[in-house]
């Protein structure tokens, strides 16, 4: 299994390299997102007309598509920008918000996905569930199914692709075929506050852009860095919305010592 | 009239059912009134794609539609939404943010109100008046008059389109027909913050997804919800920044105790 | 020089008047430029449908245009207002997000420049240089060049167009043809927080709007005004997260004893 030094070593690379990371992402999480990616170190880019999709992705280190408030515009100019990611051949992160809740949004997914293979997708349970058409039941954006009800489904949806699968919840899975790995870390009071599934995702496109390839230990150390930041801005918050700040807060200031003494890694056998 | 203890029970209804809320609303709130639905228990949803209106509406509890950032592709999103609500008799809240700003968003606001008549409008004094032509004057998306000027406008609006309709302001005013009670929570603090009337209708549209039918009660509970924790939130804020949290952490947090000290009602005779 | 006492009664005339400022602005800063006009005294609209550009400009006291998430629909809503600021003889600044990151952004803003000359453009050191086809290279939406290194591209622009540039940075340099001024007011951690540049040209249109053509001097005290408040929250701030909320509560409680002590001007020979 991977060790926590090697995931810190992943922190201080998005540090030091500050990569440019295209989010094509949803109205309601642009700006936590854009302020998460700040405070990691990275660089975001929030654009979608479809005349400047090729250049944008040129002078990106890995772009973040994210579905939550799609409409057919943006759906075009999320496969403009896939196609170009993947005439460059770089990584991209798919975050299939809301998959199941709309026909219309299943559609868009198979979409996206033909498109060009993503690098890794992260969702909630019943997202992941509904990719895998083992379940279409959700509740709008927000999950009604443990992270561990969807490791079939996400093992399927990662053998299909080809890619990492990341499975939110009180135990995060990272998945890559028969590869399991789980992060423990996060606060109860994360689930309180919008858009921090579609933090996760961005973060993770700024480690999937300077991992060389390495997208599932790029994953892994990505959502420690969420769960432990959620952990150091919990005990700070007395609510919400208070969270938010503390965790941006955390995201900018931890340090190794407290990213690998908090880190809860475990390895899984595939089900 | 309503006892405090009655609207209580409203609160604790929204945090059992955790309702789901199908906002289409504006650019600038979106991420607060997610976080103040979350905050209070329910779960939001925002979408405005045409192919997923029913969809959306299918799985929720409520529809809130607000016109602060309309274009032609969002309104037929409303209108396709309000259908909708209509066939599956689901309650809708309407926000007719900036009526009377623009010839532009009165005509919209006619269409809407003409495609079902919802189950509660809340706006500011000017926007009410507005929707009873009684005055065109507005500042923008800020109120010129103060919620008493406006009573007389909210019950020839409840009158024509038979819904209840709330006036916030320093006292807020739910009126329905005749009936009108008054609220006279809040701090002026809140004034100062973005988008809290916007936030104000998303939570009336949770209170009234729980509320079978019960909207007048339910208007009550939520913007005596709004002002007690605005109240609450504006004792520990420095300004108007940190009152945005705090008022997040006093949605979460507030307690039965908090609510029937604090809460001031009245009963008014119809102007 | 400009006296401190004669900036901080701008910063007076902003809070007597408060004016509207009609903002068609970026997804990812919408909300949090509003609470930064509210805190500062100001009246934010937001509105961007074709059909309300004349009445929005109609009744706003100045309009700011910011290019981050544009798109064919919003760079024809920015023309539309931009003619009736020119009709209306109403002054209006042009934010250039991104400028040189895209081509089609750069020929959207040629396209912005010719339609109507603003009374401010103000951007990083990147988007000024861009302007001025002194460089193309950016990166993404953040300079990758000192403001000194724009002085000589901002002067061609004030010097082009006949407005006020100004170049935010360390130092923020306000040019008009050969007169510069510096202002060296500001923290390093308000670039780890997302918008604050796009919050400096919302804030410069609320200043312009109660100008009377004194776009200059306005726009120093509206950077003075953004440093100090800047610099007061970072004293309160553990990282980018709390910094964006003190920022908030600093533009509102800042008094005449804070500015006139803080504030760091400087006069510069033309380059």
């Amino acid at each position: 299994m991977v060790q926590p030094k090697q995931l810190w070593h992943r922190v201080l690379a998005v540090r030091n390299a500050g990569p440019l990371v295209h989010n094509i992402t949803n109205y309601v999480v642009m700006n936590n997102t854009a302020n998460a990616l700040l405070a990691v170190g990275a660089s975001p880019v929030m654009a979608h007309a479809h005349e400047e999709m090729n250049d944008m992705v040129s002078i990106a280190g890995a772009l973040v598509v994210n579905i939550g408030t799609l409409d057919a515009y943006w759906v075009e100019s999320m496969q403009k920008a896939i196609l170009q990611a993947k005439n460059l051949q770089k990584p991209w992160v798919l975050d299939p918000v809301g998959a199941g809740a709309s026909a219309y949004r299943n559609t868009v997914l198979i979409q996206l996905l033909h498109t060009h293979t993503p690098s890794v997708i992260r969702g909630n349970a019943s997202e992941i569930m509904s990719l895998a058409h083992t379940s279409a039941a959700t509740k709008g954006v927000d999950s009604v199914h443990t992270s561990e009800q969807a490791l079939r489904a996400a093992a399927a949806v990662s053998n299909t692709f080809d890619c990492v699968v990341c499975v939110s919840g009180e135990t995060d899975f990272i998945v890559y075929k028969d590869t399991i790995t789980g992060v423990s870390n996060g606060s109860p009071l994360m689930t309180r506050v919008t858009g921090l599934g579609c933090t996760a995702s961005a973060i993770t496109g700024a480690f999937c852009a300077v991992a060389e390839g390495h997208y599932t230990e790029a994953t892994i150390a990505a959502m420690a860095l969420m769960g432990i930041a959620g952990e150091l801005a919990a005990e700070k918050a007395a609510g919400p919305g208070t969270l938010q700040l503390h965790f941006l807060d955390a995201l900018y200031n931890i340090t190794e010592e407290d990213f690998v003494a908090r880190i809860k890694l475990s390895a899984h056998d595939a089900v």
